[in-house]
């Protein structure tokens, strides 16, 4: 039985998020069903992430396992062809980035140790339509300090209760570590923000963002962070930034990547 | 009777192209059902081109007439407004840049006196899928010199028949004047060539650009193109270059612009 983990890159504008669902456009429907046809065989996906609707990838992995005589070099240039589409078309929206031949007992979600996500941010009067499912539009100037010094404060270990939105499961704990969250920007007004962390609570991703955006625009203080935090209420915490602005950047299986 | 020029800037991907069609969306269709809305009257608009589907406008030029009350800067507003869809949502694919004025018999196709395109060339192994409607993706290669030794021969006066693809209407005469055609590399390896002429055959600037591209992979010699302009056979001119790389840049009313 062969183990195999992906590296997937997709534009999330056009599917209801990752997981498969029986009527609606979804990533790992898309990927199964081409590589079922290709390996001629029922093909499973367990994906590190469960991106939603309009969130993008640059790095979302996946493994599957199977008895398919297909070497890995060959999968990834025959799906790779089949997800193109129609020759001379302007090709797919989703990408194999890379295959890779694992041990038995390797799963991408239960072996990740962590992810980094980018967020982009477009800060300028007017929005650019043609990144408009790819940034987060912004039209009053972002102060780069206090989002920085508000970061600064949400970074480390503490119970991230207030950056989750309801509907998702349950979890055992919301207490999250945030190992990083660094905030590039640029002279044309594109800000990227990177957040390192070993795992996310539901939107927890893009409330940190709302948040920071507030603080830029001189809505909140940096120094609430603490206060947020203990309140524990989603409702103290900013909105919910938007999900075209998010990209799954990297799943870290090692520790030192962190 | 007021008679407005626009300047209008759209993303081609979700379009039948610019010209009103009965069953599908098209960029002259939905500017025209917003600001009849807004002008609670029929609104007609003549644009400058009639630019296909998948092709984008930084500055296409439409002049429309009307009785209607609402100001220029009201009417940029609220139809950008609408244009911009749901409010927090990603915003839409039209934007109107600009409303002007302009005397009674002023016509935004009869008066223009000239166009300036860009075609947009990925020149990387593999595509940027963030990019895919936004981009030519070549993925060989290209060598700029063979590029621009051709695009010298094609600029000036010529009968460019063999650059017109059927389907359009016969036009009176097939010689154009192509004032300049101006290859930018950056060292990413995107390209832009800027093409200008007073007017331009059905599908010459993306023949054009197929042409040159072919120059640029070394399938063409750029000394071929004085047999390709006398042949008058479109079959001796390069492939049509994909619709999505190709934006109307601007549109000039005075000839000192072209």
């Amino acid at each position: 039985m062969k183990n195999l983990l992906l590296t997937i890159c997709y534009d999330g504008t056009g599917f209801s998020g990752w997981q498969r669902q029986p009527t609606v456009r979804t990533v790992q429907g898309e990927l199964e069903r081409e590589l079922s046809s290709l390996c001629k065989c029922p093909i499973e996906l367990f994906g590190t992430s469960r991106t939603d609707a309009g969130v993008h990838a640059l790095g979302q992995r996946a493994t599957l396992r199977g008895d398919f005589s297909i070497p890995e070099d060959r999968l990834l240039y025959a799906a790779n062809n089949l997800l193109a589409g129609r020759k001379n078309g302007p090709g797919g929206d989703i990408r194999i980035l890379a295959v890779e031949r694992k041990e038995e007992g390797f799963h991408a979600r239960y072996d990740a140790l962590g992810k980094t996500y980018l967020y982009k941010i477009n800060n300028a009067k007017d929005p650019d339509l043609f990144r408009r499912h790819y940034c987060y539009h912004v039209s009053e100037p972002l102060d780069l300090d206090p989002m920085r010094e508000m970061a600064k404060r949400f970074t480390g270990e503490h119970d991230f209760r207030c950056f989750m939105s309801a509907g998702g499961q349950e979890p055992k704990t919301t207490v999250r570590h945030i190992r990083r969250i660094s905030i590039d920007g640029t002279t044309k007004g594109d800000l990227t923000v990177e957040v390192v962390g070993n795992s996310f609570l539901y939107n927890m991703v893009r409330i940190l963002i709302g948040t920071l955006v507030e603080a830029g625009l001189g809505k909140r203080d940096p120094e609430e962070a603490e206060a947020i935090l203990r309140g524990k209420d989603r409702r103290l915490a900013g909105h919910t930034a938007p999900p075209y602005g998010l990209y799954l950047y990297k799943v870290h299986f090692t520790d030192d990547e962190l």
